[in-house]
């Protein structure tokens, strides 16, 4: 079996995708149990070594609101210099000034496209959000640093249903104009299909957003993250979120979250030929590592396959 | 969320398909304990009730093999005149002979593109299988039966690795010479990717074999099952194999090799904007309903969002 799987290309995808990972942020946040830091600064580094271009490595978000990442001066303190240029989601300008005292190059932010899961989320309707962002992204371009927006809910929302693409490529476009250098475009909620995802590459394309500044960001809620992924490889996306294991929610409950799992999108990629970096093997065993203290097995399909 | 997902229809794409469901006959094949006839017999009832076409029913082959359907002549008993549409599995002419006495209109083979498969699932050689099913497909034809044609291993194969897509349509060619009228081309250990479904389609053209004659029987063992439909449908095809809430194999295991589940397709089809006549909500609890006859959770990522 390890010659599988078969490489078999096919015309009009890109040669080469950059893997943003999100498991110890994205993936860990909703973990009830607290993992302790020591584990989570060893998860950072296997994943770096597992060839892993960009590793998000945790949330200066006010413990209260995500309290599995309430260790994150602690974790970033155990990864040193190495942790300078990995990505550290910051929500306000508080999050921001404890990431210019580390002196971190990469900060991401964290948007809505709908008014609700503003509301929710943010305490600020979808309007009020860009507003609270400005100081953070001036400052931290200020600083030389490169910031990423997310926009949440891109395709549905719990609230409001299916969510009009134009509202998603507004949401997007005032974050580029404050100055973010990338969207991960999130389908949250997981219901995105493949004919939703062109269209909405395509209004980012009429928009003057190219795939340049575009990633990813899809949840297997429904099983349609890697036909997904593969309709945004065909639009030349060339960035993708992951999380190894597929870590993020509750696989096996209703309304489950997961991620789209690191080692699926890498099986598939090398599956199409399309360079990555990634060594698959090194990062199965880095889920199964995780699977073991978390005490529940992966829901990734690779890893259920592969790793035992 | 009853609004979702959202239909957002690509060019290029079919603007129907047909779902064959095999979940009855290959999604409970490999369940250790018996499911009761009953159960099968209500089980095939509501697939049929809740729009899917085509509905495998059980298979006729030697219980030795098979266990669990060695109650297939009760089951086409208890479906009574409604199952007389409904195909069966054949392994042979000792099973088309069963499949005369009831007055079936359709049967499928079972074939391989492997050699070791074929020695190991049907005793006989790569070359020798076509002799034997010859006899079978001819004596039903005869009789104006329909005969669907199984082709096993067609990407991978876990003795042999990746097969050569030259071998897979010579052993689809001679089925269809025999007479076969469709082939169901499948991934028995779910290694596919997208572009390999892509080059499997073209080589059949190639051989004057157009996608009008060709279904797919996907996988989903390493995540990839979707995304393979999804180039699948690019390429033209319209018949899709799915097992309802995704039976078959254990998911949660090594070489897992769980089917298609019938619930992420129509999922996918529906946000496509695809035909398919299919009542998700009837699936769903079909198959919320199956397994708690069987005592597990579905592996279906629909049924596990939508159905609790």
């Amino acid at each position: 079996m390890t010659d599988l799987p078969m490489t078999v290309t096919t015309d009009g995808l890109p040669s080469a995708v950059t893997i943003y990972e999100v498991g110890p942020r994205d993936g860990l946040q909703n973990e009830k149990a607290i993992v302790p830091v020591e584990v989570k600064a060893e998860f950072v580094r296997r994943l770096v070594s597992a060839g892993l271009p960009i590793v998000e490595a945790t949330s200066f978000v006010h413990p209260t609101w995500v309290p599995q990442l309430a260790d994150a001066a602690e974790l970033m303190a155990a990864l040193g210099a190495e942790g300078r240029r990995l990505p550290v989601l910051v929500p306000n300008e508080r999050g921001l000034d404890r990431a210019l005292e580390l002196g971190l190059e990469h900060i991401a932010i964290f948007g809505s496209a709908t008014e609700t899961f503003a509301t929710k989320n943010l305490n600020r309707t979808f309007d009020e959000q860009f507003a609270m962002f400005e100081p953070t992204v001036a400052r931290a371009r200020e600083a030389g640093m490169d910031v990423r927006a997310y926009v949440s809910m891109c395709f549905g929302d719990p609230w409001e249903g299916a969510v009009p693409i134009e509202q998603v490529v507004t949401a997007g476009t005032r974050l580029l104009d404050l100055g973010a250098s990338q969207l991960s475009l999130g389908d949250t909620i997981g219901v995105a299909t493949a004919g939703h995802v062109t269209a909405l590459v395509d209004a980012f394309a009429d928009a003057g957003v190219g795939t340049d500044r575009l990633a990813m960001h899809f949840h297997d809620t429904y099983g349609q993250a890697l036909a997904n992924t593969h309709s945004a490889l065909q639009s030349g996306i060339t960035t993708f979120d992951a999380s190894a294991g597929g870590l993020g929610g509750c696989p096996y409950a209703k309304s489950a979250t997961g991620n789209l799992a690191t080692e699926d999108l890498v099986w598939m990629l090398t599956g199409l030929g399309i360079d990555h970096g990634v060594d698959l093997d090194a990062v199965v065993a880095t889920s199964v590592w995780m699977a073991g203290h978390l005490g529940r097995p992966s829901p990734s399909a690779v890893v259920r396959a592969l790793g035992s």
